[in-house]
């Protein structure tokens, strides 16, 4: 037999380390450097730096003090405008609160104009507005035509470079444009027609055939595209789903408006998994840029809404409580449940709806898959149920001594547990049909939705069985 | 005033319609045209199709045997490959089940190599062994040297089908390779020396430079690079951070041994963010592909050791309850908050512990940065404490008239909350550093950790005021 046959497959991914990583250490450097005022060494090692992560150094030096001290070391104009494109919006607004507009339009001029419009959406609007007649006409009137999208749509985040030509340039002359042109990231050459409409597109690789060929006679016809006003959620979806290097977006028209380029999307969808984990913790819309820059106050006021909501939420729980007091007193032994019930039914609750809001935000789920989910929910809320109940009612019947108890227990059990994913598995495609972000319905809401039911089942169970718990 | 000045800048961003997309639309027609056995008609949809819609379209439709219908509806030899390449685990194992093993070498016979090594993990050992040998001598060989690294590291993902050049090349001689190499993805051209080590790197862009230059004048020197062993979800963070289109895999000695394009990069993000989703609602490694396909046995399964876990958790609070039975005989007001202090606490944990968690993976959060977010969120703790603590004190006074409840309420709640973020925020960190992924320290675990001190803070608080509260 030979020796390489055998295929190596671990039973369960191992991880890799987690020690400190290379970044960390270069920013206990420049933190030991700010500390020292080794300013002349601190600028040195800046500038050796990549763009990217000098903004991530600056993200996380303490004081704005620190930041603005680091970006003012970096010398040559190019990186320095690179640094602020990787910036997070947070960084971006203390950092530019001290340069002034003449300084920020020029550092921005030679920036393709998707990153242009970014650094300005995050300065206050009589500030962008100077910026923008400061800089070049030209220039200034493609950044406006981005920046009079919608925030987080296709139109918002795409750049107006991109590389088209008419279908009869031949390959030779394609070859030459794309020489002489100042674009940066060219993937696809869109071809056009007259109008600007896209007709379709090839890849650079399939450029270097027959140098003689008009790129009319190679592109591939059916172009995946989306429109200016298509969520960018949606167009993380396709840019995965088809494996694209960039998605050229399309007016209803078909006039071709600009593109995206998988680098961004890799972004977007980053934002997007962080949005919709903070939404399923109850955080309402606190960003990723914000994980440690926005204020304190700030962040209470994004996480106070929810709470408040789940406050009184949970005041009816105990409000169920206070209903039931007498059967509480009459077996105190019951208190030593509620808990065990209000939580599993939390937790079960919580595992089906993560499922359900994340395969419908990845599109494995689609709403059309809802009844099979539905029943393949509630068959496994069934099965963990008849599980723990029997457990509980183990446990209630031997601590209690008290086999009624018991019984109460684990029936109560059971019927709380089917009875969370149901509704944790209902919740998001209801929300979902009627618009709204699905991932708000998970965490907080499905817990104390939970609470209550779980509350309400195991109380009124114990007091129909009152007199055979005594 | 010009009136293309002005910048509209919506507050909130509004989201696209979430109405049935195109893809339901397909899916509903499939499965129609499944239910009426119009099979020929489905033949000339599904060869219409994308193969990533076809696979697509199989993860959703109902039995097995649908999805092998629809499977050999695919009717070109490379799309029906490309159509096993795009799928699920789930769905591969039940495609391939009835598929001969001399079908399926014969199948993934001109599939890049990552993708022929991803079919075959899927595969049952002996089966893929038996491919293996079907396979042509130098493809197989090609294939098991990536299988054997470990799942979810660089190796596992990457390919060994890359394009490279000695540094003597010139730019005209490159175009010559470059234009009959079968290649697929070509980004960059990577530069290594005679023993295969890598020493540079330049993008296809830069090559349709001066086409008597040599490739070794041209070249980045400083190529950003993992190991072989690299976490992939450590590759995915690099690659987003530089916005690179396609990362080296590097042994410790320098020879290039892959490449790992931005196309799989985009799917790790995917994979990684929905792993660390489902970890944080205590499931514990039911992946992406599993959402519909797995059993309901299996998925009880995977969702069954957490909430065991959380069982006896929740039993501990009950224990704490059973402890305080008198307390709360003597006074049975108090069962009105128990739910309440034990859910906020709960809830304010479960935001902070999301929002480290998610820093953490981001790398938003470095561990370098821990005392300042414990400091944040901390803060946030204590002035939600306050603010919920004075609204449940005043629910309680007026309530139950008894301003002493009230008060033992609201400091009963202050305590929990700054409590709960408090080990919400330093539990992620502490596991962090101890190698354990911080995902599994959400959800159920924050919450049931904050059932048990938010009662025994509460009930014990009641039972020190005990005298006063009657």
């Amino acid at each position: 037999m030979e020796r390489t046959d055998k295929i190596e497959k671990p039973d369960r991914p191992v991880r890799a380390s987690r020690a400190p990583s290379r970044f960390d250490m270069i920013l206990d450097s420049v933190r030991r450097l700010l500390r020292r005022g080794a300013i002349s060494h601190l600028e040195r090692m800046v500038n050796k730096m990549h763009p990217a992560d000098v903004a991530n150094v600056l993200h996380h030096v303490y004081t704005s003090q620190e930041k603005r001290t680091v970006f003012e070391l970096v010398k040559v104009e190019g990186n320095k405008a690179q640094v602020l494109a990787e910036m997070d919006e947070g960084d971006l607004t203390e950092i530019l609160a001290d340069v002034s507009s003449t300084e920020i339009a020029t550092l921005i001029q030679n920036l393709p104009d998707d990153d242009q419009a970014y650094i300005l959406t995050t300065l206050p609007d009589e500030r962008a507005q100077e910026v923008l007649r400061l800089m070049k006409p030209e220039e200034s009137a493609e950044v406006k035509d981005l920046l009079k999208y919608e925030p987080q749509t296709a139109g918002a985040i795409m750049t107006g470079e991109y590389f088209a030509l008419p279908a009869n340039t031949t390959v030779q002359e394609a070859i030459r444009k794309l020489q002489s042109t100042d674009i940066g990231n060219i993937f696809y050459v869109y071809v056009t027609d007259k109008e600007e409409k896209l007709i379709g597109v090839l890849s650079l690789r399939q450029l270097l055939g027959s140098p003689d060929r008009t790129l009319g006679s190679m592109i591939t016809k059916e172009v995946i595209s989306v429109t200016p006003e298509t969520d960018q959620e949606e167009v993380a979806k396709q840019v995965a789903r088809y494996n694209l290097l960039a998605i050229p977006v399309v007016e209803k028209d078909g006039t071709l408006v600009g593109i995206i380029t998988v680098d961004d999307i890799v972004d977007v969808m980053r934002e997007e998994a962080t949005e919709d984990m903070l939404k399923m913790s109850g955080t309402k819309i606190e960003e990723e840029d914000t994980f440690m820059t926005s204020s304190v106050l700030s962040a209470v006021r994004m996480r106070v809404p929810w709470l408040l909501t789940n406050l009184v939420g949970s005041m009816i729980s105990g409000l169920i409580l206070w209903t039931f007091r007498f059967t509480i007193q009459e077996v105190v032994a019951l208190v030593t449940f509620i808990p065990v019930i209000a939580a599993m039914g939390g937790n079960v609750g919580l595992q089906s709806s993560t499922l359900v809001i994340r395969g419908l935000a990845t599109g494995r789920i689609e709403l059309s898959d809802v009844r099979k989910v539905f029943l393949r929910e509630v068959s496994i809320g069934l099965i963990i149920g008849l599980l723990c109940g029997v457990v509980t009612l183990a446990v209630a019947s031997v601590m209690h001594i008290n086999l009624t108890l018991g019984l109460v227990v684990g029936m109560a059990m059971l019927c709380a547990l089917v009875m969370s994913t149901t509704m944790a598995t209902i919740m998001p495609v209801i929300l979902k049909r009627y618009g709204v972000d699905p991932a708000v319905a998970a965490g907080p809401f499905v817990t104390t939705a939970n609470d209550i039911t779980g509350s309400a089942i195991y109380l009124g169970l114990a007091t129909a069985f009152l007199s055979y718990l005594k």
